[in-house]
């Protein structure tokens, strides 16, 4: 059976919104290469709260991570919560002391007397030295506190900043938890891989691999995001390569990157492997494919530039639309699309030109023409041009962010040879 | 005594670290004008754990709030788990089920089989419509499961993506649990007010304000993003009343909104209110501040245009720069920002225009013009053209963010006559 991981960060500030919780995925992504998951995480105000959540772990847990309440504060008690519930004795630690002494004396810093405190552990703790801060975390092996009872789990007190948190995990934890890992299992570690699938729903992904994958005996988890699905699977090299199988026999044609890039990333990385370049027209997105495109560091080699054409003046003047063309078809049209992918095509001399015309709303639908109605036009100095109408009935932002997506899953599919 | 708030976030990809979880932080702002706090908040993978964190809950809180697991995958076990532990039956809801058939028949999609499950809720439920996704929330009140025992919390059962729960808390739970408190207690609630301040620090508006404000007996929270800081004050109208004087005082010229508008939404609204236009000409922004300005409903009324001049050649064909200019001076200098933001005035006739042109990174930099270096121009029909040089060493979507945020605040004091 895997060891059960289980983390408890305390912090009132984390409970009101004001801080946002880094530790868990720094250790939950620290902790995964050995194996490791956290089954169950809890946040729970300074103060006393702490010892209830340290003893419900007892039974249901073997490694109980802590965050925070080390400092010299009154509410910081988790090392004397730990000691209660194990029924330790706090002693003061003359070496930690002197440490913390020192670190004052070299800052030419008073130091309180509840600075002092922190000087304080069981004798059966190991010191987890901070080379970033006053306070040194603990470790607590399990032990039994009763004959009958199950063992404590080990039990590792880190500091609440990250600064702190982060080098003393890896300086002194991970090589603990490895060594626990070794003594507990002969099996290998799982490995990890993520699909990103654009153009497919979550459901869809599910209806049509998930039985199958878990078939396999794998772990399986999905990520749904506007536009696009994270399918996340876990297992040993054998069950990676046949899920890999199945995955691009269903999904091939959509699955974006297996290695964490976004379709930005891989669009640019595409053109940049060929030598390609871009431009783009945007009505309806209003620069979000040009802003997308541009977070990629390099994206000056493959982006020329790019038009928001949001008034039609503009789509006249700068791309060559006629003005008999949005009179006769309105702005909103393949045809208006159309002209203005062409004429970028021209204008720019990049080989590939997107543009796009559509209603975000929440006004100006139409019933032929309802909100969400867009035209993507993709035209290419080697390929024939293509306009595809979609509806997608949302909110603004959201609107401009599914067409985004739609349009440069639409490059991507005609630089990979998938169209 | 308060009422006791509990927050159960299920979801394996917040467990994994792939995910932040975006809902505790997003949860506990909405909760603290009501006077609720979050006591203790649980992560738990998806699948069975959620049983066992819901029945933990009674007796120890009066409020649970339950984020995830209303999907169509066969983890989605909230709804589920939820009638199992209050003894409910689920029914099938004919009118949940219409609509999310019409959802898919509005996107031309196939539903499958699972898809319907989500239309299941135990008739004790109140349906939260979801305006962005296809599973409703429900909002099961207390009960008694069994005479002696306590009463069950109110539970509230969330949708896991932000962008579908978000909008449903502000819709459907924030007035109930508003009812909830005022049933509860006789004080009237403490209203709220966020100050949006844009150009200062947290720890500078923490120095010159934090003390005083205090001296109120008000509550304060801060909470800081890239290039703005939000001020939090909470109190009764006497406080509240006392408390605009002093950070106007301060800082009266730097904010931006004290309703919550954040600042491309008052710019549009400015350059509406007088009848004025804008257009943008964006190198190292890549079209982020056209992207902004175009989020805002309405924009289009304000908006003309904008240019992505990414390419040297895309500054000189489209804004009128020099070939000179950007030989002698580089393309990243004041003289190439003001015939940006010049030429643009010019071609497009709006009142506004702004340029940007500046070393994102991480490649670039020099000597005398850094990574991070950026000059923004701002150009108007009736006021003097400007240039301004910032640096900005930070990763590159921030330095973006960056200078969006600096550029349009130029325009907004221009518009407010603050310069």
């Amino acid at each position: 059976m895997a060891l059960r991981v289980e983390l408890i960060n305390t912090g009132s500030e984390l409970l009101l919104g004001s801080v946002i919780n880094t530790h868990l995925p720094f250790l939950a992504e620290s902790l995964f290469p050995m194996g490791l998951r956290i089954s169950r995480q809890v946040t729970v105000p300074d103060g006393e709260a702490i010892f209830d959540a340290l003893r419900e772990t007892h039974g249901r847990a073997d490694i109980v991570l802590v965050t925070g309440g080390l400092g010299p504060t009154t509410d910081d008690i988790t090392r004397e919560a730990a000691a209660r519930w194990l029924c330790l004795e706090l002693v003061l630690d003359p070496e930690i002391l002197r440490g913390i002494e020192d670190r004052f004396a070299c800052r030419g810093l008073k130091m309180s007397e509840r600075v002092a405190l922190q000087a304080y552990r069981p004798l059966q703790a190991r010191v987890l030295a901070n080379a970033h801060g006053t306070a040194p975390g603990l470790y607590l092996p399990a032990m039994r506190l009763n004959p009958e009872g199950p063992e404590t789990p080990h039990l590792f007190l880190l500091p609440g900043p990250p600064r702190e948190l982060q080098p003393m995990f890896n300086a002194s934890v991970e090589p603990l938890l490895r060594a626990l890992v070794a003594e507990h299992s002969s099996e290998p570690p799982k490995q990890k891989r993520i699909y990103r699938i654009v153009g497919c729903g979550e459901s869809q992904v599910e209806a049509e691999l998930g039985e199958d994958l878990l078939g396999l005996g794998i772990e399986l988890g999905y990520c749904a995001r506007s536009g696009e699905v994270d399918l996340r699977i876990l297992g040993n090299e054998r069950q990676l390569g046949a899920a890999e199988k199945m995955v691009i026999e269903k999904f091939g044609r959509h699955i974006v990157s297996s290695d964490e890039r976004n379709l930005e990333k891989v669009v640019v990385d595409e053109l940049r492997a060929r030598g390609q370049t871009l431009s783009t027209a945007e009505s309806c997105t209003g620069g979000m494919i040009a802003h997308r495109v541009t977070n990629v560091a390099g994206a000056s080699l493959a982006f020329l530039c790019g038009y928001v054409c949001y008034a039609n003046a503009a789509k006249i003047r700068d791309l060559g639309v006629q003005p008999e063309t949005i009179e006769s078809h309105g702005a909103v049209s393949a045809e208006v699309a159309a002209q203005l992918a062409g004429g970028l095509l021209e204008k720019t001399g990049s080989d590939h030109a997107i543009a796009t015309t559509g209603i975000a709303g929440p006004g100006g639908g139409t019933p032929e023409k309802p909100v969400g109605t867009v035209y993507i036009a993709l035209s290419s100095r080697h390929a024939p041009a293509v306009v595809k109408r979609h509806l997608f009935p949302t909110d603004r932002e959201n609107f401009k962010r599914q067409v985004t997506q739609t349009a440069l899953e639409m490059l991507r599919q005609r630089l990979m040879g998938l169209e």
